[in-house]
């Protein structure tokens, strides 16, 4: 299987192309928020608030800057912990969120902030571009070292696509609450990759078995990853939640769940091995996996309780999908998960789904209060007549729509990414950043510390 | 002195035990603050509160992301100078500290968010929990090497457990402020973690001395973490102080102190080499110690020249610590301070208390005003009589309390962590991460870029 | 040409000299802003003002944090790209920056806060402190690997005082709108630094260049610089807008922008490479020019599309800059750029003055209301006369006097660099820590993991 991977022209041309697209959509469409246009200042003087912290800004920019954080530090480092993939782990995910946000704002426009002709993008707009792309750095997870950056831009392209689809379908059809995106980021994001990777699979992936594995350097590189998308992820959780107590509270939930989570990670982590020595692997991702389990009743009534053990279950769970699970998808069901998104993303997302839509279907004026239930689930307007119980069922729905977006999405995405002339490398140079980087020399050998060739000092 | 590093059982099992034990705490004790909780809407409306920015959320939440990065990423990354341990200074500062915060939560909590038989928990406490934990990453660094995570779990649940202790006489019955922990963090926490390791002393450390420094990349990722303290440090010592001048005056002398400090450090550091080279272990540590210094008076009228006066002393005395004092303790005293906290917190420690009296007995209503006084010292309610030179005796009297808190629980924790049976490594293992962590093969030999496999390009 | 680069002497003397006097300045000069200072209760009162948040802390202290983060880590590791020159990079960018800011305090304070014989400090003047250092770090990138710490202190001293008169000249005298800083800060910052480069041109560099490249893992460290400067940036062009709609507009455009650029610069990186592979050096810089050229109209009504259209150029001519106009400078007009300056600061500066001399002269009240007209130009008081098209005009000769206080200062300051007594190393010595700084010894083979000399475990 010989392809060509010189990218010379394809992939210019598709950065080209595309970026000019964006260009033309953005002349046509996009225009500034009420929040963020000079008018603000008569709309201020119209509803008599004195304060210019009212502007959304101040309530959203500080998550905004972590999720951003999240987005390209968080996942681009994450994923340098193979031995010579890291330009490509850290470039091509840069490369990928930096178009895949400017799509997302159109279509994420089109569907949620489409007013008199325009869309109207504001903070709240970048956060949600920012998740929308964070589901693409999942799936990019999966096919990491076998993809070209074409074929990158081209999932991205679909993906934002499906995603923005999927995401209007649970939040504004069925009206469901997923506030860190459990269901529209992380399940959508990582069954579409494990779908994309199962229709690429690679019979003859072992050939760069060599190089897909770590070496000391690269497992540090890649906690910095870990431990920004960890640090960050309850301004991710809370980012868009209603103002006050809503964002207040998932924030809380998934700094409790994460804590939870590491400590069942190592214990299981230490458990497996037969010396009790632990796993850089686990120790980067199932870390995580609280993080992701809350993302849909992170700004519930879960109680902080409830969030400690919703990480504790996803620690172990997550652990133990990487020492079992992994390698059955690898050699039973032809599924080449690079990262593991299964169980980081996929698992936890499901998780994070059924513990959503049980909390929210236990909620009642009690734990609430009568003005605190309307206004955390949106029980009026159009869901006047919206019990807890109903919206759990809703929640539940979120998650069949949610795999089943996934699942034909990733099957028609797999399909186009499979035709061969995307530039994607052959099976014996996987995970090699040579493919489609200039590499540096080789240093000539140990560097020897030439004596300074100084005069002696002249001082005292 | 041979004993079982193989932790099997006993990491795994400490590990779900403690996190058993918080679920169980968690759920008999732990509740939103009103801030967090649904029924703030209401509280709202009995206030007559228009702004939803009124929640604490949006005064603390900032500044606690801050801090969040200087535990996980700062004293994480700091510990990873050692070229052998980077993944246990990381994962098991990843480890301590997710236990910590939970712990730090009820223990804190129960001192000062008790509540009708719950402990209420908004943002703030989150702050405090990262704090309390941040002097265990101060005593982490003094056993750095030398100790097993288990060995590190027990630690942290009785280092955060004395902490509360003390901080509760400190804030609560001495009444003295603290805002960014000089006593209560860094002196408590360089005692405390200088006893432990006085009492584990190791006649044998030399057979891991080639071990105990530094190559060429561990010291460029110890400054990732050295540069997230630094920048961060106004966020920490201004997280917890009063609303508005008192938050504002404290990130102000923070940002002034450290930048002092780099500067006598780099003097001090050049100073003391026969070459006048500079030496990365001063630049990591000692350019931190401003920060630490003026933590009690930051929040003071200490003035902007007196932060400068502040950080420059400490650059020096900080800097000599580190040529000087380090090697005296650990020849003569028997005290193996692998990261050298003695000269980083210790004695910075001790200056920001002092300071902190001697800013506090200075204070009168002419730097103040009448209210500004009073507010600033809470010189009202139980502390009417209270005046400035009475609070700066209580200051000092709180650098005591801490001391001999750490000395005497640094003690009994260090006779605990002796018993030969919580699988730390032998004298000629420590510094060495593959006594706990898998580790990845060595690369073959130097990589040989393969040439492309590819065809010709075909097109132009 | 041999110099003594012994600094054992010169350099603590430097910085002590230094240091010793910016606490005399400050003591005389610096105050606490009226929102620092215990006053503000009474100001607050006076007002009326019910909420702490009013405190401009609140409006303004996140953006300082993400500012000052791109300037010690964001700078400091962008230029770690070098093989061995990594301490230096950071470490002397953290030296530089550390006297840098404090010194800048003082000299925009007498500018811009002095009030009844003192400068009144707070949050803003943090960040403008931050700016200002950010163009003595971008004059760094051209000099970097060849000069001493003991020449950055004394450029700084140089570069900070004409930045603050450049700065005085164009925001008080000419009232033009830069609050990105595309022509106070790298336009400024560029051909300042370029001029003195130029002054210190060294013809045998040559004997040098195998230590003016990269390896593997410090291109990573680069990555981090570039994506924390990336991230934060809109962050940067943003932090001292007006409060509301501007901030918010700012960090929009800056966000576009940037994401725009990514895509041009991949585009032209693969495009310029004979196999169409990316080169770090452009993903590394070029793909930050779009926050540079925004830096002037961030904030004005530049429009998504504008913002994208200025990215898309940017990342295109900032790459072909790399490819062709470097090496052009270096052969031809004996400018020795090290990290490529010209590409991502120089020229995108000067297009982003551009940019916002335009922009400003489009300004009407059909776009901006009649309100926001006023309120974004500042079209009040002395400017009452002002119409958008002198605005555009006097942006323009904003551009022209930056140019040429960079160009006159960079003569004189790189002349009194030249003297032969500052350290600076030989041509053959240059881009090689071990100049300045105590090298670690390199390990003395391939590490051998030592079985473990545990027992075998005795439990289960």
């Amino acid at each position: 299987m010989v392809w060509n991977t010189n990218l010379r022209w394809r992939l210019p041309v598709t950065c080209l192309l595309l970026q000019v697209a964006l260009v033309v959509l953005f002349g046509v469409f996009v225009r500034y928020d009420m929040d963020a246009d000079p008018h603000w200042i008569d709309k201020k003087e119209a509803e008599n608030s004195t304060s210019d912290l009212e502007n959304e800004f101040y309530y959203r920019y500080p998550s905004f800057q972590d999720v951003h954080v999240m987005i390209f530090v968080g996942f681009g480092f994450l994923m340098t912990f193979l031995q010579r993939y890291g330009y490509s782990s850290v470039g091509f995910n840069f490369l990928l969120a930096a178009f895949g946000i400017q799509w997302a704002l159109l279509m994420q426009g089109w569907f949620h902030s489409y007013y008199r002709g325009n869309i109207r993008v504001g903070v709240e707009n970048l956060i949600n571009a920012d998740f929308c792309v964070g589901s693409v750095c999942v799936a990019f997870g999966a096919v990491l070292g076998k993809v070209s950056p074409v074929q990158l831009l081209i999932m991205t392209l679909f993906q934002v696509t499906l995603f923005s689809v999927n995401e209007f379908i649970l939040l504004n059809l069925l009206e469901v609450k997923d506030a860190g995106g459990s269901m529209t980021i992380h399940t959508f994001g990582a069954y579409f990759g494990l779908t994309v990777t199962w229709i690429l699979y690679r019979p003859g992936l072992h050939q760069s078995k060599e190089r897909q594995s770590s070496v000391y350097h690269s497992d540090l590189f890649a906690m910095i990853g870990t431990l920004f998308l960890w640090m960050y992820w309850p301004s991710f959780n809370s980012a868009v939640s209603n103002h006050g107590d809503a964002q207040h509270r998932a924030a809380i939930n998934t700094y409790c769940s994460l804590a939870a989570c590491v400590l069942t990670s190592v214990a299981l982590s230490s458990a497996l091995h037969k010396k009790g020595k632990l796993d850089m692997v686990h120790i980067q991702n199932a870390t995580l996996a609280g993080g992701v389990a809350v993302g849909t009743a992170a700004e519930m009534m879960l109680m902080p309780y409830g969030s400690l053990i919703v990480g504790f279950i996803c620690g172990i769970v997550s652990t133990l999908g990487f020492a079992y699970l992994t390698p059955f998808l690898e050699s039973r069901l032809r599924v080449q998960d690079t990262c593991g998104i299964h169980n980081l993303h996929g698992i936890p997302g499901i998780i994070g789904a059924i513990v959503g839509a049980v909390t929210a279907s236990c909620a009642n004026t009690d734990v609430y209060g009568v003005k605190g239930l309307t206004q955390a689930f949106g029980f009026d307007g159009f869901k006047t007549n919206r019990t807890p119980s109903m919206q759990g069922k809703f929640q539940a729905a979120g998650l069949f729509v949610s795999l089943a977006m996934a699942l034909v999405g990733g099957i028609i995405v797999g399909i186009i990414l499979k035709l061969p002339f995307w530039g994607q490398p052959a099976d014996e140079n996987c995970f090699e950043d040579a493919i489609y980087w200039e590499m540096p020399e080789e240093p000539k050998s140990t560097v020897l510390h030439p004596e300074d060739s100084t005069l002696k000092p002249s001082e005292p």
